[in-house]
């Protein structure tokens, strides 16, 4: 650990005398709230509180859904924590991906930096990368390393670590010591006990967590939907290999820039096979990099060649590993499919191997990759290991030794849909947890320890989308989210009228802009029936009156417009009239 | 056969004496043209020509990609066939799914609606059903019953059928003699030599192609990208059995209606272990009622209970077929997990199947559907063969195999996107193939037929992308689209400006409309400041003018504002300045 704030060590309440324990019961109680990932995967963030002191265990975020155009990020919602700022121990991050470090950029401005943030050192040194990436939020952050073995104090909790396996190095789980009892929070984990390539799963430390009367367990969901064990990095490596050796000329491999664990098989069997290896994609080169440095990578230096003499090598000597297995518009396999690549472009026997598993809202844009690919003469191979949630997260026979091994007295799934955390809890049930001491949280749902008994109350804190919008955090609501929906179905329509406040007759002809509703220059026939309809709307609305109703003339052309295009088109577009008094 | 109208025979080419056909040379060639289906799954539609001669087979529908929005179906483009209406001869449908029939109701009012059009009886009576929910287009259709062994003249065209297993009964492949030689257009199709279930591959049929001298061989790609063998229908209904001997409570299974192979079989097991079937969708319904009178379905018609009696049986002898597995939000799924439903609920213990693989840009729904049945406590299984494209189509080895039976002198893979059609062209291959005669067409490439020898022109017909949105066919561009994007993005930014034309300078303040961009209402600062901006961007642009330049402040205030917007935000908004003068 190269650094880190201690504070004060508090006294326990159980260290304290009998008599006051029991004056103390109407005291604080542990508040364990799973913030986010628990009706999704991604964007998660667990607080444990108890009085005075909280902690926070990851800050990630998700990725929009199809239904939230323009979105860049959700992450997740810290109105709880804000009052609470100065109370803040510690954040903790299992783990270097996105779903669990994607918020801190966003949220630590606002939650102040000072705050420590505890991860091993790859870990720290990638949540360090992304936060130059927002570098004109102009804030620093107080990270500090800690190793598997590293034991610290957050205020009123002891905090102690367990390595898991992942398709990410430096992965733990964490052990938290409370007044009320031990609270563990797996991460993202598998159990893998045939290789240890990414990062080795600590089982005699979890199983001796089944001798310490674990209060609670909190385990990942995430491939709760999937039966039986989940594959050693060892069976992956055998997988893999078979792509490696069977590919004919140049292999191209496009996946997550953060699947290091993955990268590193490949660039190992790369060697196996006599491949020079040429990285292309900014954050994937860097990530590599640091792997490497920190030592979580053995390569050779001379494996990895720059694109530039790739065109050197014989075809079958080759290897290109690149980001934008997603079809990512600016990423190098759209630029090499596209013939818009500076170095490199797509051979006629180049093999390309993408990540099987597609964003949702990308499928289309991969399908086109893949159609552009075979017209330049490749072939595209879909691998599903290379799949950021694959090979990486317990499956339910995993998840169902996890709770046997730890023998929690109460289990709470998290990190995944409502569906998943259903699956794993009927998992954890058949390892032995009692059915009445699971707990299924709703994002925000508090649960609450007080002597012994958790239980998951009605109490929620809010736990909506925070949305991630170019420069905006949380400036995008629902109302904006919805109109975006209107406007991408059916487009708009507005109406400016200029109406004279004496007549209440229109001044001359209403101008009219229209866009995603209907071609209007090849629909001029329709465009002078509503001019028609307008004009007759508003002469009709302002007669008889005093003075003239701006309101009641704009709720008129909304509504009869709207049901006029609609009568035609059986579309909807959004009306926005406009009256000018003139 | 009920009916068809029979064009005068002409005689062939082939029957003139050498001489004349010599001479002929130069007149009319064969010309086979794939106007959609060829870069995509769907709109499939293929036409065959002959001098003045012009049969049409398949007018399918595409479902829109997630970039657009708002559109309701892809059709094919007719441009090419328009100015030909009086040659068709016949349009021929292979089978009753959407992609080869939603055309129709869209098309033939076009087209013309005295055309004949020539399918199987279940395909015509679906057709027909389609037909009476677009009765509003007031046109009526041709429809013309064949059987298998059906022979119809076109024109100068011999038509015979073949059966092919797919999911759907009542399918056949085409058979087209042709001056030039036969052309054989397999619709979609599958190899299913242990099973009749989903109708029957006559395979002695095609076999005796292999000794006709087959000129072209235009066959189905939708699963070339599946190694090996297709399933039997027959190893299908073993596994659904599985599913149906399993399930504790109510089965609820969740499919398309047009699925009516796999209905079928899912009658028949529900017979077999003593459940009793309600149907809810009204589709499904109707299809299933379809079948049963054409002798397609055979169940005994006390299987089938009103859905009012559900609740009358226990759990374990009752089964729900409906419709909705895709999420949408009307149908009975969705219905049923919001408490909607007028008579069905969810009970715990109930098991929910549904097709597991969802089309694109539903998947979020489908899991918000999934969770909302587990918290109301049912179970959801994912099953793969309640997939619409799952189970129907041939794979590699089964396309290799109807290669190697036609054994045509021309192949050309259609119905799949390029790569589907390049990795159906390798099986081809390898089933003995001739790679220089394998044409891979792109949508409305002509491939053109003359003494013997067939290629792939330059020569393209129109074929771009006709949407259906609403009442509209065809009004919505490229441009509507785009714009449709950019609004979903980012939302817009209308301002209306009214300038003192006299004096260049803004009467009052600026109006502003904006939707999808930013919630104004919390934004009250930048509000402020682009009024500002948009006061000196219009002074500024109206001084030294003799006569106001609207269309030049209205260009400073787009780029400017815009601009402005940007830099405040990272966002782009479409900004549409109204400049009125006052």
């Amino acid at each position: 650990m190269k650094s880190y704030q201690r504070t004060q060590p508090r006294r326990r309440t159980q260290d304290l005398p009998l008599v006051f324990r029991s004056l103390n019961s109407h005291g604080p109680s542990l508040r364990i709230i799973p913030v986010g990932g628990c009706e999704e995967v991604g964007r998660n963030m667990t607080i444990i509180e108890y009085g005075n002191d909280v902690i926070v265990i990851d800050m990630g975020l998700q990725f929009p859904e199809e239904d939230m155009p323009g979105i860049d990020y959700i992450i997740p919602n810290i109105s709880y924590l804000l009052p609470k700022r100065q109370h803040i121990r510690g954040i903790i991050i299992t783990h270097a991906h996105y779903d669990h470090i994607g918020g801190i950029p966003h949220l630590m401005p606002q939650l102040g930096d000072r705050i420590p943030i505890y991860a091993t050192d790859l870990t720290c040194a990638i949540i360090q990368k992304r936060q130059e990436d927002y570098k004109h939020y102009g804030s620093k952050l107080n990270l500090n390393e800690i190793k598997n073995d590293t034991r610290i104090k957050l205020g009123i909790f002891d905090i102690e670590f367990f390595g898991v396996s992942h398709n990410v190095p430096g992965s733990v789980g964490v052990i938290v010591s409370t007044p009320e009892g031990i609270v563990v929070h797996t991460g993202d984990f598998k159990i893998d006990l045939k290789s240890d390539i990414a990062g080795r799963t600590e089982v005699e430390k979890i199983k001796a967590l089944g001798r310490r009367n674990v209060l609670a367990l909190l385990s990942d969901s995430t491939n709760a939907r999937e039966s039986g064990h989940q594959f050693s990095e060892h069976d992956i490596k055998i997988e893999l290999e078979d792509v490696i050796k069977n590919a004919k000329g140049r292999l191209i491999i496009g996946t997550f820039a953060s699947l290091l664990g993955r990268l590193d098989q490949i660039i190992q069997l790369a060697e196996k096979y006599k491949k020079r290896v040429a990285i292309d994609g900014h954050s994937m080169k860097i990530n590599i990099e640091i792997a490497k440095r920190l030592g979580y990578m053995s390569f050779n230096q001379k494996t990895i060649i720059p694109v530039q003499e790739v065109a050197k090598n014989p075809p079958e000597r080759v290897m290109i590993l690149a980001t934008g297995a997603q079809g990512e518009e600016r990423a190098t396999l759209m630029r090499m499919a596209n013939r818009e690549h500076r170095i490199l472009s797509v051979e006629p026997g180049d093999t390309f191997v993408f990540s099987s598993s597609v964003i949702p809202g990308n499928e289309r844009t991969v399908q086109r990759l893949t159609d552009k690919l075979y017209r330049e003469g490749a072939e595209v191979i879909n691998y599903k290991m290379l799949d950021i949630h694959a090979g990486g997260h317990a499956k339910r026979e995993d998840l169902k030794q996890m709770a046997q091994w730890v023998h929690p007295r109460y289990m709470v799934p998290i990190e995944g849909n409502h569906s998943f955390l259903k699956m794993h809890a009927k998992a954890a049930v058949e390892g032995g947890i009692d059915p009445k001491r699971v707990m299924i949280p709703d994002n925000g749902q508090v649960i609450s320890c007080s002597g012994g008994t958790c239980k998951l109350t009605d109490e929620r804190i809010p736990a909506n989308y925070v949305f991630v919008d170019g420069l905006g955090v949380g400036d995008i609501g629902e109302v904006v989210l919805r109109d975006r929906e209107q406007l991408a179905s059916d487009g708009m329509f507005v109406i400016i009228a200029a109406v004279d406040g004496q007549t209440g007759k229109l001044r001359g002809s209403p101008d009219i802009i229209s866009r995603g509703f209907i071609y209007l220059r090849e629909n001029q026939e329709l465009l002078k029936d509503v001019r028609n309809k307008i004009k007759e709307i508003v002469e009709k609305s302002a007669t008889g009156e005093e003075t003239m109703n701006a309101q009641y003339i704009r709720d008129q052309l909304r509504d009869r417009v709207g049901q006029y295009l609609f009568t035609k088109t059986e579309r909807r577009p959004m009306v926005l009239p406009v009256v000018i008094e003139v």
